[in-house]
């Protein structure tokens, strides 16, 4: 693993735990750890649970004992780590967003593509998909339990920034995080909304916001270079319309990524601060006791779920990581390719271009 | 009051109502009701309560006894018997949306300004703003109690439309409608949201979408000439962002009327499916017992409650009908110009204009 | 209509409304209003609707132009009044408690019988069995979809007592009210208990208490002599197990009068404070997507429903005495006794007793 | 450890977590599984990361390289295990509940006393008291933020005994499991709220059932011994007044351990399946904008969220433990007393007795 901050933190408690819930045709070996400081990569190393530590990420391309590189560093790193790790012949795992650009995220999925003829496989951390709930919600539109999609209302709302106060950071400066909530939280909802709907965004139109321009930097006021916000319209490949809005100023709302989904013959609702919950309503109900209903998704049929512990026993946000891994190693067990892939997260990355040339020209719809 | 059908119905309610728990310069009574069909009318003028029953709206202008006129008829009628109203000295109430095209709408203020010169006084029907849980956020957030706003997220969610098969109505026919779910309960929205905020909306950027374009009628299959979903985003007066949302397709959702607006010290989020509630989220609370409160809106503090029930004795739809003539027959007794003012209408209407030009442009930004 | 404060105030409205809404045999006239103080009776008769005043109660009874007498006023006075009125052929509406003692209970009772075999009829004002929630309860109860009740969870939580400074009051003196939270709030939630279940509690095992001992009279502090609260187990005729709670100090409880019914086939909550939802569980469900779902209790087949407004449009408290009074003048036209009759205020009054009769021999279980 | 099904695999993630993420004196190990099937205890250990394994758990208690016994067998082997591995010197953690009868609980705490005196200490893993939300609502109590307690309301709600046709078990057997629905999910509550109200209760009045009395067993039907739903009221040491219910049959009901408490200045509710969220009225409010307030327990300021993710990212059933062993090891390390004791364990027995003999003389208030 690359990175040990807030994301490797995450991904070496799942790295620990997935083998200990889930049947995998082998057990990972949490081998070495890379980060450029040698002290503080050999503390988190220790505290994380991996053997041993380097501190050129080339080195774990060179090493035998590592299959596969799980990259946790911020996304002006991802394309060149990824791709010279594909090449050395190692699996890879890469955080979201794929990478800072279009081009880069290009980059990656050819190398991806033919990295995936020679067996080596490759995936995109969308976590979001192994949430029990919305993994639950995209079964059932597949089934086609809600019918026909006709409305998707994706909302990712955080409010960490609002204080106009709170010091500037690297998440928001441009060259180094490419955009602010857009790609930060904005790249969850559209990779989540495509998946639950098995639908693409074909178009947006976008506006985006930088509500407070300047923060207090380490050497006086700093410009903040990224969007406070993004809301936008979208397009769907079925004929669906889509409305999105990601903000790090929605004061009071935590982590709300929301996804509702309006079809046909039903709707299903979600929202991650009750994460273990996934509200349906059934349209072939008779009127008299239709309603939404508060699925509590801990059932030993729902996914993932038979892995855990009894009914109405909730999981928490590690676990979709713990989840993500379990199918990962499944995938490059059985010799398949893992979902998503780089070109779904290419794809979310085109979304993401897509809303900032829209934002730029007035709104005006621009299509993927 | 002329037209007698669901508007004309909880109206009636209303004036039945409001001199029993309002304390007015002057108790109403309801003289004439004005409808095309005389039978049908004579029994609705029976059933609602009125005295006696004109077959030309025109007649009830002549009458010395009428003081006000109440029009609850489809907005493609609005503005001749307002204008005309008006003329003859007779103060207006007029259902929303204004009307149907800007033109119209204009050419209403005109006449309310004239008129308002001789004293005679116009209101139109926006009746959410009556809503104590909205006309509570409104003091809120003239209060400061919320700081800068920075996001409005408005939708109006309905579902009578879900089902392709039910049939044509005039509601879905442009000549009579003006629009669809835009002008039907989008008006409300970008009203509510307007009013609770205080500022305008300056500009939109919209897409429109009609889902089933041939339903039933009663000589075969009929063009469904309206839309049967908006979705835009907005910038306002201030600065905020906006996103809006109306349809009559979200399956589930029997009158989701809902406003967030998020705020550089606080929160606030109702939704008129349970429109008792108000939740408010105060950003400067120690955070470690700071979270969204339900304050249930029934205290006598509370906009309008005074005049009802003790605390957690909840009000319901048409209660917002009968604050709205309190409020209407206080200020016409007081010789001041009640709100919301037609000006007020024409206001909502240019939204809706920008909205029906930016879908017809490719979203493109529109200003107000 | 005996009584002209709060109760009046909303037996008024519904006396008011129902014909306006509901077909009757008969429209009901407000022919006169009783009360003691001849200026105070006026204005509330002026204010409320009804045509004239009477000082006496008995003059009521000697009215040939009144048919029916309403009864609201304090619990102590109730039996005097309708025992009277029964006499003297009126049909009787009797707010609840039915009485302050059983004896009295069992004295109306015994009226009520012998003016029904001469087809005078009377009527307990339970009112919550009018919630349109409660009586779709009561219908699935019935039909068979929650199956055997096991578990009955009842409360009715308040909290304007919460303030140990707050005054003195009559409700707070035992002779005039009988008993504190028990016959107040703790009477509704055991009538809508065995009116939803379709069970008869048949003993109870209780405790009682007193929070606040004294409170500031007029003349100096004063001592309460009822209880605060009341909590109790339960057993009812089929075997099922209660659980109830009534009390005027649960702080932010504004009107939680709530019940959740658990049967062998399903489940059914709800909560006065959303009083237009009732919450259901289908155990036949596929456990993958079952849930509570709320069922927003507006639609034309649910209960009282197709006299007023379209899906999502809320009734509030007052509705619920509307429905009360439909039902009641239907009854009465169609020469059928109304529900609930005096015999079920009774049957609820013999639970309060046996509640009292519990807390003073230390919770032993107690039987109706 | 000794046991490996459901709690200790609980236990076991914990174990494996909590230097990961605690700052404890010194990081565990986990030495040895103590299991009677040599193959299954094997596989378990190696599956949960145990080193080594041991068929009697005698002789884990010989082993020098064992510090602490972690006991998550059935209750009725829990005060031998306890008692010899206190006398060999070994600390304890011992599940709930403590024993199956107040007799083996008093052998144990005098056990745990005799060692303390030794610097061997004891807890009995009541791990709800590690729900971040219930250790903040014991903080606010303990600092009065809602003052003095009159109303506890405590239910532990699940419904997976709800078809009679479900096969019996040994926690349907009185031999042992001790009891039903009371020792398994009753115990928690009773300590859930001793604990956040910091009173004790002093007395109770009982009422238990059997719905289903024979279940299919592996030679035919078997008869049920134990209840399966215990409600009761209770009173507590400060004049408090409380009412519990536990039970298996309320459909729909996964996981619901719900405490409401009300006191002179605030309120607070808390329900399970929705964990990470504390509910706090605050009585000091402007009633204007009072309201419980739904508090996401995930600020680094809240009880134990500082070792976890950013606001928002929620903590499932298992952190609970975490938190457990975190609080065991740090006292441990200190040398002092983890809690809650033995002796709480202890407290908590003697509640359940009370319960169960209030049961069988007809509700009669018992005294602890």
């Amino acid at each position: 693993m690359v990175g040990h901050s807030f994301m490797g933190a995450v991904h070496s408690q799942a790295w620990r735990s997935v083998s200990r819930f889930f049947d995998l045709p082998r057990a990972p070996r949490m081998v070495a750890l890379g980060g450029r400081d040698a002290q503080r990569t050999a503390q988190a190393a220790e505290r994380m649970g991996w053997e041993s530590v380097e501190t050129d990420w080339r080195a774990l391309l060179r090493r035998d004992d590592v299959d596969l590189v799980d990259i946790c560093t911020p996304g002006d790193t991802h394309a060149e780590i990824a791709v010279a790790a594909l090449e050395a012949g190692k699996h890879v795992l890469c955080e979201k967003p794929l990478a800072n650009t279009v081009a880069e995220a290009e980059r990656m999925v050819s190398a991806a593509e033919a990295a995936e003829r020679r067996g080596v496989f490759s995936m995109v951390a969308f976590n979001y998909r192994r949430v029990p709930a919305l993994a639950l919600a995209r079964r059932m539109v597949a089934e086609g339990r809600i019918g026909d999609v006709r409305h998707v209302r994706a909302m990712y709302l955080q409010d960490w920034l609002s204080d106009a106060e709170s010091p500037m950071s690297w998440r928001l400066r441009k060259e180094q995080a490419g955009s602010g909530a857009l790609g930060d939280i904005g790249a969850h909802i559209v990779d989540a909304a495509q998946f639950v709907t098995g639908q693409h965004v074909t178009g947006v139109s976008a506006l985006t916001e930088t509500f407070v321009r300047k923060r207090p930097g380490e050497q006086g006021p700093e410009d903040v270079t990224v969007d406070d916000c993004a809301v936008f319209t979208a397009r769907f490949s079925s004929g669906a319309v889509g409305s999105f809005e990601a903000t790090r100023y929605a004061l009071g709302r935590k982590n709300a990524m929301r996804l509702e989904v309006n079809g046909s013959r039903g709707s299903i609702a979600f929202d991650f601060e009750s994460m273990n919950e996934l509200w349906f309503y059934d349209g072939d109900e008779d009127p008299d006791t239709a309603g939404f209903r508060r699925v509590v998704v801990t059932e030993p049929t729902h996914p993932y779920l038979g892995a855990w512990w009894p009914p109405g026993h909730l999981l928490g946000y590690e676990h979709t990581f713990t989840h993500e891994l379990a199918d990962l190693v499944t995938a490059i067990g059985e010799g398949r390719p893992p979902e998503p892939s780089f070109a779904d997260g290419l794809r979310v990355q085109r979304v993401l271009r897509a809303v900032e040339d829209s934002a730029a020209a007035d709104s005006v719809a621009t299509r993927i």
